[in-house]
């Protein structure tokens, strides 16, 4: 397998990978379920495409990344934390797409929280060697691993690794359940940054998974930051320019057989320097489920693993994020959840960015505890095919609340250069939309619609 | 075969027509294609539920409505026209929902057109008796047949006949090319007026075939009537209430076949009272087709069709209405249009009331003969499973469009009281999502998308 992904908004080719493979770069080494992976990536800006590769090698073949900036990079002669003071409005759009839903308008009970002491344990957070660490990611970081390695301290270093690392964790546990293989595309953002998206399509338990990372930065202007923020708090830029760095790990993944539930999660940091050189910061994300059918059992687990993570930082946080979810996750005009939610927040920058931060990470790593045992109990489950078309009709929910009301994709969507296949690849990969469609009284598929129309406590 | 539909927004059930049948009404007769339909139907309000009832009887069986206001109307003691001082802000959001796509901000032309003196042949407006031409209607008009005699000549009752008569014609031939049978729901909104949604699931050649006619009326606030406006004059209301009525038909085909395009038109017409009494009045509207592959024949075929409708009225009509459809139905985030257009117009009040009509009465009446000769052109074409699956995929780009950016279809879904399966019917029943997905250099599928990227004139 060696493929080599040029990339750029609206076009992937793919094309041997001898092209770039030595000129650019050394490798990056991964192991994973007994055989090792090697996957050498390199970015290379030209006309407006990017250009990335992954191969694969047999373990004991041992290769390192440069540490010197990318093409793109090179162009602006600054390294990431260098180029926040890139030019370009645009960016703005850009990085709210890619690192998902924005601020919640709603700001839930935030105040109160940042008052209280957390009574998280501090998780230690297993930050070794930056290389080492790189050798499981699913590619070389977005940031070079020499920047990465310099600022190892850094928030944007730590949540960088953090998402590379969830990423690799979740698609790793999904290739091996699945049997098949993601498909690794790296994409730079002509304005600062770029992402990788890991997408496997019709595969043998999975219809449609994307599990997306990005790493972008630039300028904002003062409105722009406002709007970003759900506590619309004005932030001062210098000549009305505001310096930010946004990046997020974001996955949907659409399984074929309808009782085994869709899942969807995306944690982001964002980063905002004002003229005084004072950083604002805020993490947000969350996890949650949509299954085609109730099953009190998978409920119950999915929402205490999500609770046990979160009890472990502040016993206000499951039942408030709970909350906040099922108010999010909300198709208004049908009247219904899109699942059955699980945690969302935003805007969290308190007690402190440490604390932030281990509370993050404690969901993160909470993502294929929370959804792999459920794959695999229904892995073997029969269906009918009026599972499957209720399955169908539950999908076309899915694509109204993600194409009507997501703020990230909406944002995402009206912005030029915005990477709309990363955006759009929560869409499963079919749907249905039945005139008047309404389950008969006492069916499962009535059960599954009243939980819809009328959240419920899981834990 | 007998139903009668309940109808609220949510929940339509079926039960035997007896139950209202000769209680409520009397009937109303339609012959067609060589048998006899007589429809009855009984519109009825309680606790928000509306009950609507359809029946077919053999020739020969004559019926007629009864002319006083159904039990909606009886509750506020006043018919439609003296209902516009019906209370309900949230009117206009229905209102817009169901007269389909607003007016658009790029005031095309209009001014230099309004100065034009129109060169249409003044068509002969066959409006005769009334009850006779109600005979051929899928249900009895939304406004009750006695007030529609007694203001027979007004713009509101005229383009109630027209809309009917226009969803009638199309039904038919539908009906006729596919062998099924259009589900027939009478709706009521409870702010004032409702609207008959025809609907045809899974056909033989139709995979799903909606028409919409609706005619409402209430109050609008003065900042909702600018807004419904593109020109957005300041319009004066009486304590700040503008008495409305807005009425449409609109409709979207899906067919099984992919060598088989998607239709759409929409004809709507929107009359707003000024404190003063003066009316303000205009027409919107438009047909627009949606191929899965290009077939010039097909395309010169609906264009000149279309061409020729507009030619008898203003020959800036279809070079200014077609671009403007072109820009209207465009999928900003892929840098597509929708389709190959047709045409496009708001904001219609000139040169003259009389002549505005006639152009559209010229338009609605043009749908039958621009999409039906291509429907039985390629009724039995062959296709591949890669035929359908770009078909599908082509469906997921008119979710999009309907979802992110039809004026129409937002207006409505924001709006609490909508009813949304009538909204959403124009969603197909089946759509597809596939990740990166182009097609290869040289393929029919290529051609479509480069004609698609970059719109052309087919007259």
């Amino acid at each position: 397998m060696a493929t080599v992904v040029f990339c750029s908004v609206n076009k992937t080719a793919q094309i041997t990978a001898r092209r770039c493979l030595f000129s650019r770069l050394k490798g990056l080494a991964r192991s994973h379920s007994g055989e090792s992976r090697l996957p050498l990536s390199c970015t290379h800006s030209q006309s407006g495409t990017s250009l990335a590769g992954k191969i694969w090698f047999s373990r004991g073949y041992s290769v390192r990344f440069t540490s010197h900036g990318t093409a793109g990079r090179a162009a602006t002669g600054r390294t990431r934390r260098g180029a926040l003071v890139l030019i370009g409005a645009a960016a703005v759009t850009a990085a709210a797409a890619v690192t998902g839903v924005l601020a919640n308008a709603n700001h839930f009970q935030r105040a109160e929280m940042a008052t209280k002491v957390s009574q998280a344990e501090k998780e230690t957070e297993q930050e070794g060697d930056i290389l080492e660490r790189c050798r499981g990611f699913m590619s070389p970081p977005v940031t070079d691993i020499g920047v990465l390695q310099e600022r190892k301290g850094e928030m944007c270093t730590r949540m960088e690794m953090l998402i590379m690392e969830t990423q690799a964790a979740f698609c790793n546990a999904l290739e091996e359940v699945d049997g098949g293989k993601f498909k690794v595309d790296r994409w730079q953002r002509n304005e600062g940054g770029g992402g990788i998206s890991c997408v496997m399509q019709d595969g043998k338990v999975f219809e449609k998974a994307g599990v997306n990372v990005s790493v972008v930065f630039g300028n904002l202007t003062e409105e722009a930051a406002r709007q970003m923020r759900s506590r619309g708090k004005v932030l001062k830029g210098k000549d009305g320019k505001l310096p930010f760095c946004a990046m997020g790990v974001s996955s949907v993944i659409h399984p074929k057989n309808p009782h085994i539930p869709t899942v969807h999660f995306n944690y982001r940091y964002f980063e905002i320097q004002e003229e005084d050189g004072t950083k604002q910061w805020w993490f947000g994300g969350g996890t949650d489920l949509t299954p085609v059918y109730v099953n009190k059992e998978d409920a119950f687990h999915f929402h205490n693993t999500l609770k046990e993570a979160c009890d472990k930082h502040h016993s206000q946080y499951y039942p408030d994020f709970k909350k906040w979810c099922d108010r999010y996750f909300y198709i208004r005009h049908r009247g219904e959840t899109r699942g059955i939610g699980g945690i969302f927040f935003d805007d969290l920058d308190s007690p402190s960015q440490e604390e932030a931060f281990n509370f993050v990470q404690s969901c993160a790593r909470t993502v294929v505890p929370c959804y792999l045992p459920i794959v695999y109990k229904h892995l073997n489950d029969s269906f009918t095919d009026e599972n499957k078309g209720w399955q169908q009709v539950r999908r076309g929910r899915y694509v109204e609340f993600n194409l009507v009301y997501d703020r990230g994709v909406k944002f995402g969507l009206a912005t030029p250069g915005s990477r709309i296949e990363s955006i759009l690849m929560s869409l499963p990969l079919t749907a249905r939309w039945e005139y008047m469609h309404e389950p008969a009284k006492g069916t499962m598929e009535a059960e599954m619609l009243e939980v819809l129309r009328n959240p419920k406590e899981w834990v």
